[in-house]
């Protein structure tokens, strides 16, 4: 099965977590002396941050530097109209600054450098996540669009104008009635033979193309999906280029539109609806890769298969999905940046110090905001390192190196299941910030408010999350009865009952890695420890397999069943597919975290990022209990054992390397822009110790009603 | 031990939900007729929505009522200048419309009616958040601690010009350098008995009064928060009556501060920062009813420890709480209402009809869009009865009907544990339904981003949350503690292995409901099904009782360890007890929907409640799967049979009962102001499948490219 990344299975024998940590002095925990550092552990933060930057570190940098500058920068409390202005303002500084020509062709100054391409534009993030999402929708839809479904000729043609930005479009896609569920858009294009135009039409209210980027205000053109019909058949959902407004901004005849007004966050895009009455545009306005009309009306395609077709259409349109992936990541180091600084320095509470005296306890010094911060710092290591790989599979497809239908049906799997993961991710993560930042992650000044608002729409655009993992499952399902076909009801019972030896698992093919995992449940149980790698790497793989051939046996036989049965059958299974999927997805994470161990050659950063693996890897399987309880995969005493190895041992090594993790991410203070994390906490607290202390010398202090109990 | 609600016990042969649905005949599953509603269960919608609105129902629909006007609402995209005049304006409103005296007393125009203040302020939140929070920093905190802190001698003096608000005044009590920990608050007013005033000052940037409401723009006044020092004699925290600006708005000498600028939310309202340099008032501007200082600077107060008179005065203020709990819950309510409306007419991605045609399917016939609502239907149900019982005990505590120190200690602990809760849940709440609505959802026409955003600080302020439950689980140990005094650890080890009957478990006093426990862990083991009343009854409360022993168990002999070594071991816990006070908290929602049933007359609609409330104890009981399996309460099959239950019978019965229970909310189209909720989305679908079967009639649809085949 081939939906995985490709994954460097480790010997069984390598040293784990656990090996590195018991060669090493154990770091101190937070009793020992709070907030210390180990000498023996220390992280190279300078290497860790190129390491993190990945193999487009020099776009990233590029893009990096460029956001820091203030003209890129969002500035809070303008209006809508204002904050508009401005990202329209800045998306021609990218121009100007030659920044959005990275994917597209030499012949219009492009370098056809894909994955760089997406690497600089997820950077666009740290100005103003409006900035980064309308030149997305410029660049990144709407001109890729033309790229990708066009043909040279369509390149000729438009690409000029979207590139230097003369000719801001839509990327129109969805409409109204049908969000993630494109097949079923209504918007028809229907031919003309007698005039050699393609109409279009949008037939009722539904059909509104809705949620657009560029639609409101500055869009002159739009690539706009609609149903092809030419000679009496609907030949499905193609794409054509549809010029929308004139120069002075005034819908051309036949277009209409309103504005979809403020939103939840990126107010800055001016996002819009659009509808068409008899718009006639030239025949070659049909972007004509995978379809094409004759001057006579017929219907060609290089696809014969009207499926296969319209998934390979919108398949050239993944790198959406790609970015928001790798956007939610750096969104996360944003917020995780600043909260650990700011519970680096934040006192609150009195504590008791080994003199004695009642200091306030640094928050980061207390074991529930190290549960709140430390987890999440996992969590967005492995989310960094996982989209690194898709990045990587994105540009081998998109540059032609690995540009099988197998890859590219792997890279939307891929997709599919990372994105929800992330983005469902970066709003947990940037909550989770604001509230460690208590009333001060309120205020605008510290930023993360307004990142989690904007990115809030991230787990609903550029497909539905819940959608999503709803692809992966079905692809999963299919690998695996693909895989089983011809198995009996018999055999997969005793595959469940996990009776079943290597040679079926390979056959199963549900992951790569399977040879692991032969028998994990009794494994795991017989094992004196389950915190090393090959353990996790079994439980987590485990369940995936588990999950996925749970459904496929549930849902056995929903083939023969009439289609209202069968389509009851898959929703009374809908959440256990949706769930199996995310096990994948964290699976994937996992091993994307671990793969990228072996790239640290620094003994103590690497053993520092196992701590931090083992703790997103145990995590996960804390999170699951409930499963690995109930599927007899761990046992109680175990399953206990996990939470008491969380917090007695990997939160407290962690925590003083909370800082050097962060660092690492490599955000300077132009990207942060949070009053809680310049250090500013730290010098009020420093003050305000001062002050009692020299009062305390000085005998001035104010006796204290009772004698002091605290 | 008196934390709990207090509970009325049903008597164990009570019809239970499973026998009462036992009785009727079953509801159909979405598979018979998606969305049809089974005639024998019908839910009396009028009566519920009464119900609903508790005993201050009358309270309740004046303030509602007043929240239809648009004078009240919010405008979307106002500048938060215009926003904080907006709302100013408002204020102005509510004194007008004499909406803001229920809690003062007679002689100031008032009612003495504290619950039904609380009860007509939550509703505020129908037309702003911010006019709701900026009237609760006006009444229900500057105000409030005038009244409750002060004597008639300061009621005489300031309570006139707060209530009719030519004094807007700011709360000043948390400081940048202390949020939650208010006993730690560095501002000094220092009697000099030779002017007979206080001097407050601001010793250090940390101890400028943060966050405050009113600060920025439109306070003329302030109670502030200070250490009282006389005589040399540091007194702790009292509140004084300190004017901060003069009739033009400009600060007074000695007085300075800074806007906080805009926030995530709430941007209606001026918070902003205060300090103090030798800024003097009279001695009488001390609000003195628990302290006191005498001309020559004597201090007296009625309650001699000094830790107690500190949780006396600010446990006067906890209507904050309360208020902050019920908005909470309406916030859901609005937000469900809008979603389920919404996945009630909403069609995506084609199903199977029994007809054989394609049709689209209704969002809310998915199973998991029936696990994302209606599982947060059942909480809001929880969270809104538990909130009215909350309600009803402050009310008898601040109307003196019941109010000893021990009444208030409960109350403060319902409090702790209710609010974190509700303001998180409401947050879930919200986001859930923000994302079941797709891209609609995003936009401000649909009201829910925006609700959610000034909702988020709810879960910080007010006593952040996490703090709050870390109060609750004190109160569970201590009592626990209390309550075993003297019994040793054999006996405690042995209490945990569950070896021990009633009587030892009523001495525990964890809860008064225990009797019905005895011995829940073999008990669930035993019986053939735990989805009965008092089965979940059982494991809900054996678990958080076994918690709490657990967790004492580990801090046992803390007290006589050196100070630095039990604060570490404490830290180390302190998940563990986070986690013991979150379970505390859902078995009073547990319980107060349990009692609600008893008060529903008609048998139809208790039938529908009680299908409900299975949903939310059910769900907790999945939810904490984990503890359940690994402490041997539940066996892996009673586990996925919850599950089964929940996903095969419970949400199955409900969604047909989705749209009246969220209509029993009682809330009109002036109140949810979403476009989705309008019906529009319906009209939509019905426009465009009527467009299609016309086409299909008159035979014009084309012709698909191959043999349909979806």
């Amino acid at each position: 099965m081939t939906v995985t990344l490709g994954t460097s299975a480790k010997p069984a024998d390598e040293p784990t977590a656990e090996a590195a940590t018991e060669a090493l002095p154990a770091a101190p925990g937070p009793d020992a002396h709070p907030g210390a550092t180990d000498p023996q552990v220390r992280i190279d933060v300078p290497w860790l941050t190129e390491y993190l930057l990945g193999r487009w570190a020099e776009d990233r940098k590029v893009a990096r530097a460029g956001m820091r500058e203030e003209r890129y920068h969002r500035i809070p409390g303008q209006t809508m109209a204002e904050h508009r202005e401005r990202v329209t303002g800045q998306l021609h500084q990218l121009v100007a600054d030659d920044a959005v020509h990275r994917a597209f062709p030499a012949r219009f100054g492009g370098r056809d450098d894909h994955g760089g391409n997406i690497a600089a534009f997820e950077e666009l993030l740290l100005g103003d996540p409006s900035l980064q999402i309308k030149s997305g929708v410029q660049w990144g839809l709407f001109g890729a669009a033309i790229l990708h479904l066009g043909t040279e000729r369509n390149h000729d043609e438009f690409l000029p104008g979207v590139l230097d930005l003369t000719i801001p479009g839509a990327f129109a896609m969805t409409e109204t009635g049908h969000g993630s569920d494109v097949a079923a858009c209504a918007t028809t294009a229907t031919y003309d033979p007698a005039t050699q135009e393609f109409v279009l039409d949008t037939p009722f209210r539904a059909a509104w193309k809705d949620y657009l980027g560029n639609a409101a205000r500055d869009g002159r053109a739009a690539v706009v999906f609609a149903r092809l019909i030419t000679l009496g058949v609907d030949h499905g959902v193609h794409a054509l280029y549809v010029p929308i407004r004139d120069a002075d901004g005034a819908f051309l005849p036949g277009v209409g539109g309103e504005d979809n007004g403020l939103k939840g966050g990126l107010n800055g895009i001016d996002n819009g609806r659009l509808h068409f009455t008899e718009v006639r545009v030239p025949r070659t306005n049909l972007l004509n890769r995978y379809g094409d009309v004759a001057e006579d009306g017929t219907y060609s395609s290089p696809i014969a298969s009207p499926g296969r077709r319209f998934f390979t259409m919108l398949g050239t349109l993944v790198q959406g999905r790609v970015s928001l992936d790798g956007s939610a990541v750096l969104a996360s180091k944003v917020g995780l940046t600043i909260a650990v600084r700011y519970a680096n320095e934040r006192r609150q509470f009195a504590g008791a110090a080994a003199d004695g005296t009642a200091d306030e306890v640094v928050l980061l010094d207390y074991q529930r905001h190290q549960r709140r911060l430390l987890t999440r710092l996992a969590t967005t290591y492995a989310m960094s390192f996982a989209h690194e790989r898709f990045l990587d599979k994105f540009d081998a497809v998109f540059s032609g190196a690995a540009d099988t239908d197998a890859d590219r049906q792997d890279l939307e799997t891929l997709a599919a299941a990372l994105k929800p993961l992330s983005t469902w991710g970066a709003l947990d993560i940037l909550q989770e910030c604001r509230e460690a930042c208590g009333g001060a992650g309120f205020l605008a000044e510290n930023r993360i408010a307004q990142l989690r608002a904007d990115l809030d729409v991230y787990v609903t655009f550029e497909g539905d999350n819940t959608v999503l993992l709803q692809l992966v499952a079905k692809r999963l399902l299919g690998d695996f009865s693909a895989k089983l076909r011809g198995a009996d009801r018999a055999d997969l019972t005793q595959f469940l009952a996990g009776q079943v030896g290597d040679a079926a698992l390979h056959r199963m093919g549900v992951r790569k890695i399977v040879q692991a995992v032969t028998d994990a449940g009794s494994t795991a149980r017989a094992v004196g420890r389950v915190r090393d790698e090959s353990s996790q790497r079994q439980l987590l793989t485990d369940r995936v397999h588990t999950m996925v051939s749970e459904v496929a046996l549930r849902l056995r036989g929903a083939s023969k069943l009439p289609p209202a049965e069968a389509a009851a059958l898959f929703n009374r299974n809908q959440d256990a597919l949706i769930e199996a999927a995310r096990a994948h997805a964290e699976l994937l994470q996992w091993e994307s975290f671990t793969d990228a161990l072996a790239g640290i050659p620094d003994e103590s950063t690497r053993h520092a990022l196992t701590w931090l693996r083992d703790l997103f890897g145990l995590g996960l399987i804390e999170t699951h209990a409930a499963w690995y309880l109930a599927h007899g995969r761990l046992s109680a005493f175990r399953t206990l054992g996990i939470t008491d190895y969380i917090d007695g041992r990997l939160l407290p090594r962690l925590r003083p390397l909370a800082a050097p993790l962060t660092d690492a991410f490599g955000l300077e203070p132009e990207h942060l822009r949070a009053a809680v994390a310049t250090g500013a906490e730290g010098v009020r607290q420093d003050e305000a110790r001062a002050y009692y202390a020299a009062q305390r010398a000085a005998g001035t202090a104010p006796t204290p009603e009772k004698s002091p109990k605290r």
